[in-house]
């Protein structure tokens, strides 16, 4: 009966690595570079050999280790192949859990996407326990999201389920969103998406507002809202529009029981929920309509004990 | 070892029945009258009298019977509870597989939403054979769908997975679908929102079209479609973009590996897929943009082939 298993949680600058038991208790946390020199090949040596290192340290042999999970910033399919990770500098599709696996001894590794890796987190240990049924927003630069099905991560056919900052909500929108589409869900509930609906309400109209002759961030944002500032609250109640219409959707979609809203965005407080609340309700259908609304709980955590979640039975 | 399961896809109006061999194949066939009177409390033992009779005709007995598998018009929850199903003018909450099963002498019996059913016929032995990953949905007088992930039914929290007719891709729209919202998907894609796309186009122009002074139907519409009707070529564009719409939101969320498209609608032919495919290319995520989109096959058997299949392992 194994007793360990290690989480990771990828990134562009930093690997954030977890010493957990497989009750779900992070027993040690700690970070290492991502050194994406030479196409990023030391990434997997590198935390292959941390691993190694704190198994030695800690004295745990292979056969207390029950696995090791790994999330990435792309699209990792069932069975563990990865095709590209532009922030990763990795170019090639191969096999991340043969390649990690062989460089641990054969230890058992599973890989996933990051953003559904956190979604596990959050559901075995975070603000969907209890769950089986819950979808995780992400709202941080970007928008991502992660699919809970019966407990599972639902990866889809090619490691891309989830991808609900891409939802269009808004077909006559004009601007192009990153991905080359226009009218994203990305494009206004990310951080930047809200600073660029904020500069939009500020050009729009003269209305004084905290807001004004300041370097603009979500952050800032949120307080002004909280502070009752006018045009922010009409900012916010864009922002809720938006999400609410694309939460309704997912909704409809897939009955879940739960949605955690995590990510920068959300720690601004119980604040953002009810903007969000009141525009779900508006657009969802009746039988979907029980969803809850909860912010994330683990934070910065989640993708590390996601991650160690998929080598735990 | 099993040899034979039943299939049941009730309506308001008859329920479909089969025998069908645990390999899939449709032995017989056959119809009896939905009897709505008495809040439809003859609904179910008709059903187990028509499933027993036929054991008795074909001399079958219960060991050679996987089971009885029960698809119907409302949501159903995993453990087989229905809450109120208006065209069988059942009013109240019970658990349809203990009451089946308790008319079939303990028979086992499997419950799903008859949309949900319909999508694992044709995943099964339809035009999804060979996926795991697959999205059904049904244009007909409604719009309906079924979610499958990793060959089995989603059925959401609440038995209310797959709504996507009620997905709002148009929250300008200022007409009320039969939901009570509006702008979902339904009031533009199923057979009385393409009539309805059509009158409109029909009044603002006043350019000649084979489908004017004519009763409207969705099939003649189709067919003037074909014959290059420039208003309808318009109108079968608006199809497009609503359905295309639809599609790339579910893609994005669901990553699936195909689309059957199902319904009367469908029934038109080959020439519809066209237009949602070219609308769903300009709005998905590229990440899943590889879904095929096909139409289905087992037209109205899907829903007892998919009911029988709950229950064969």
């Amino acid at each position: 009966m194994s007793k360990y298993a290690f989480g990771i949680d990828v990134g562009g600058t930093s690997v954030k690595l977890g010493l957990l038991t497989t009750e779900g208790e992070v027993l040690e946390k700690w970070e290492i570079d991502t050194d994406v020199s030479d196409d990023g090949k030391n990434i997997l040596p590198d935390i292959a050999k941390a691993l190694k290192d704190k198994m030695a340290e800690k004295q745990i042999s292979a056969d207390e280790v029950a696995g090791a999970g790994i999330g990435l910033p792309g699209p990792v399919d069932e069975d563990g192949f990865i095709n590209k990770a532009v922030n990763l500098h990795w170019d090639r599709k191969f096999n991340v859990e043969e390649e990690l696996s062989g460089l641990l001894s054969g230890m058992r590794v599973k890989a996933g996407n990051d953003a559904n890796v956190a979604a596990l987190g959050e559901v075995w240990q975070g603000a969907g326990k209890g769950y089986k049924e819950m979808v995780m927003v992400t709202l941080g630069t970007g928008v991502g999201g992660g699919i809970i099905h019966d407990g599972k991560i639902v990866a889809g056919a090619d490691g891309a389920g989830g991808e609900i900052g891409h939802l269009c909500i808004n077909p006559e929108e004009t601007i192009s969103c990153n991905c080359g589409n226009c009218g994203c869900l990305e494009q206004y509930t990310s951080a930047t998406g809200i600073v660029r609906l904020l500069n939009e309400e500020l050009e729009r109209s003269d209305e004084d507002s905290m807001m004004r002759n300041r370097e603009i961030t979500a952050k800032d944002f949120w307080e002004c809202v909280g502070k009752g500032d006018k045009l922010c609250l009409r900012v916010a109640e864009k922002f809720g529009e938006y999400l609410g219409l694309g939460l309704s959707i997912i909704a409809n979609v897939l009955n879940p029981k739960v949605f955690v809203i995590g990510g920068g965005v959300s720690r601004s407080g119980e604040l953002i929920l009810p903007y969000i609340e009141k525009n779900f309700k508006a657009h969802v259908f009746h039988a979907c309509a029980d969803a809850k609304i909860v912010r994330a709980t683990l934070g910065n955590d989640a993708g590390l004990i996601g991650a160690a979640k998929m080598v735990i039975d």
